[in-house]
């Protein structure tokens, strides 16, 4: 650290005695990387302590997407969470968000940062955030995540660093920091395209407090690819094929995938594949797989919004000849960019995203059980499914050992409509319904992705409602959530 | 037209000798404006003809978005429409669409071009397009459209030309043909910006027949508006000038407006307020209003896909000194370009679109009466919706009397999710949903734009939700349709 910002360090108990109740808090932090640390736990102590003297103690918390169990876990069980945006996967915080005790926003990642700078929603008060290095000028590096971060720090009154050695210099140049105007063009023609800086520019008056770390993101590897994702994998990419050969499809144009296990499967089954053409990405996060791409030698260029450090750090990946040189394939933007409309639709992506249920007219549900609870949130599958130029919704047929179909009548919630589905995978098969009108929809999505244990049942829903209703899209209404209402109440979706 | 051309010109009849049965035949025309007139019918004549010797005949129907009777009318009528996309808003061609004699295809109206040159839905095997003039080398000067045209032209085996010297050159000039690459920006940066040609460029061997006519398009003027659509238009505007004063909003962002009387209610309203500053609009179809706003001198320009030249033509801005002048500030572009989410996106335009019911939580349907029933279709609202810096989905509080509810306990069909709406407006009042939670979402919608008559009902259904499901988004998914159920089962939405 330089000597001249000596005098701003503080310890993590010194800088939480610095917020405030009522304090809009926006972190660093993008699906698991590069979230404050060592703060949080003593906010929640000092929380505790003010609440037990009686004071009201509550704070709302802005981030890039999930974080770790040291931020958005500590402050769940601490209570003085209030308000939530704009995406989340912790149980506990999602846990308070169904029980009501915490307000939550789910918003399309891309659209955060421009609504905070606008002051649609509030802006944040304080910006406390993970970064690498920090300049006497106020040039702050950061680590492993793009996310919201460049606008909490430009936004915010105050500002709160968390100065982490873990890295050492390793994520600096992996960055482009660049926050759009209203109105300029954004000027990436390739997904590795640099438009920004490396840094963060703020005022460094703005500088409250710089608390010194070394940690580690705590994120976990994902698990192995089971039978169904590899199942769901291997049609993915056959699809691609044949639509490749059909002339479809360019060649160079990039993948978008979604997080979670079976987006991964998808990645890591391109990695082992030896007649995969190189690949580049323009994701939201830079997952396991992307790191088996670039093992394999298959990768042109990896741009998200996060990256988890501690897998480049692997002894699998420091022996590999491509991947111990992974700084030089990966880019790292603001959320806002990596999920950007106009860049997605000019690039011309292909996009992955995992749907929680999907109806048999093309709906899909990313984010509530039951039409209520609220799961982790849409995340960037809005910014990608829509403006996408091929798009992909996954999931296994069923889950919970076969109790619940993901396949439904009508989703009990929609986050993505009939307008932005085009194909549906699921272990069972693929279903194409670009330019199917609804009944046609309805028909390959039963035959194709259902489970045959939920087709007849779902056969005999449209039957019924071809019957009943207006032959466009004939729902029933008196029936569209029967599947959900026995799993209600009997704790299954199978009939008797 | 030139003696070269000579040659091609058949009769409408000789012309529609040429189409094929099973012909797909993509068709200039958006909104009522520059569809072909006099084929169709001659077409439907044939295809009589034809099936009364026991052949069959049928042909898909793309088009920009609602064309007038004389093409969808009579083509519906005739029984010969198979397929359809994008965009229909004709009683005929919505009856055979829920009667299952058509098949319907609801599109985004910016998707359809890239998904047919793509190849992603078929590409037309015939276009028919109205134009004003033809030249030897193959430049098609559109008439009052922009639409799909140039795509169809471009991707269409044949082209069959109806000149219609209805409108001599008096349109020649407003267009902005502009075809997007995969990978190029559209360097559009204000409202009024011309990227392209003022023709269509097609190969002139593709042109088969040339037909001549001299007809107007039919489009009807709108209604007055009514008192529902001008409280509306008030609220909409005194929030536009709250927003402008928290300096939440720039002056000089553009305006696009969804089609129909509320929406031609608040432009209309801005024409005749005095304090109204200058309007640039980019926005889907130059209607009624924006000539009012054009004779009042306060129109910067207008970016459309369409414009009815008719209206041009009356002899109220015949006579008045900027009105007479309107082609310098109107320009039609392709849809993909007047609705594309990069442009708009980056314009940060304020969008106004109808919806055809909300729900508390603040989805939209924009298309299904009673969740089967099509009406019109999506059209442009979710490219706007989606993209836009301020939206604002507009409805009269309730329908046929009272007996239809527009705020309902759950759509019965989204066509714009959650994350996508902002502020709702009814002739009852205004409900700014930024940055709400769902719940608080739900009682301001309750309380702002819900007919009394309704109130308690809705009230009712959120309160048992609280009670009874998770905090998150409370739906009990055995009363959501309950409205609805009513409907079906009484005629109304109230209770007893």
């Amino acid at each position: 650290m330089h000597p001249d910002l000596k005098s701003k360090v503080k310890t993590a108990q010194e800088a939480a005695a610095l917020i405030n109740n009522g304090e809009i808090i926006g972190v660093s932090g993008f699906t698991g990387a590069g979230y404050p640390k060592v703060i949080p736990a003593e906010l929640a102590k000092r929380a505790g302590e003010l609440k037990a003297k009686g004071e009201e103690f509550s704070i709302s918390l802005y981030t890039g997407a999930s974080i770790g169990d040291e931020c958005d876990g500590v402050l769940a069980r601490a209570g003085i969470m209030k308000m939530r945006l704009p995406y989340q996967s912790h149980a506990d915080v999602r846990n308070n968000i169904n029980k009501g005790l915490t307000e939550y926003i789910d918003m399309h990642l891309s659209h955060s940062a421009r609504m905070i700078r606008m002051g649609f929603v509030p802006k944040p008060t304080l910006a406390i955030v993970d970064a690498c290095d920090v300049t006497p000028d106020g040039k702050i590096y950061l680590t492993g995540c793009g996310g919201n971060t460049p606008t909490y720090l430009q936004t915010a009154e105050r500002i709160i660093i968390e100065l982490n050695t873990h890295y050492g210099d390793t994520l600096i140049g992996l960055h482009d920091v660049y926050i759009p105007e209203l109105r300029g063009e954004i000027h990436i023609h390739s997904a590795g395209d640099k438009i920004g800086k490396e840094y963060v520019q703020v005022d460094p008056n703005k500088i409250v407090a710089i608390v010194e770390t070394k940690l580690p993101d705590s994120l976990k590897p994902f698990a192995a690819p089971d039978e169904e994702s590899n199942a769901i994998a291997a049609y993915i990419l056959e699809f691609l094929s044949h639509e490749r050969k059909k002339g479809r499809l360019p060649n160079d144009v990039p993948y978008q995938s979604g997080v979670g296990n079976v987006a991964n499967a998808v990645l890591g089954t391109m990695a082992k594949d030896p007649a995969q053409a190189p690949v580049a990405l323009y994701t939201e996060v830079i997952q396991d797989s992307v790191f088996d791409i670039l093992e394999a030698d298959k990768l042109i260029i990896a741009s998200g919004a996060s990256v988890s450090y501690s897998l480049a750090g692997q002894e699998k990946y420091k022996s590999n000849a491509h991947a111990k040189n992974w700084k030089s394939k990966f880019v790292l933007r603001p959320q806002e960019i990596s999920n950007n409309p106009e860049v997605i639709r000019r690039l011309g992506v292909i996009s992955m995203n995992t749907a929680l249920e999907a109806d048999i007219f093309g709906h899909v549900n990313s984010t509530h059980v039951n039409g209520s609870r609220m799961m982790n949130g849409i995340g960037g599958s809005g910014d990608f499914a829509r403006n996408c130029l091929l798009g992909f919704f996954m999931t296994p047929s069923t889950a919970k050992g076969g109790k619940i179909s993901a396949i439904v009548p009508m989703v009990s919630h929609t986050d993505h409509t009939e307008h932005d589905t085009m194909v549906f995978v699921s272990e069972q098969g693929l279903a194409d319904l670009r330019g199917l009108a609804p009944i046609k929809r309805a028909r390959l999505i039963i035959e194709k992705c259902a489970h045959p244990t939920y087709r007849p049942l779902l056969q005999e829903y449209l039957e019924y409602g071809i019957k009943h209703s207006a032959l466009h899209t004939p729902h029933s209404l008196d029936k569209a959530f029967d599947f959900h209402k026995r799993l209600i109440e009997t704790g299954s979706m199978m009939v008797g």
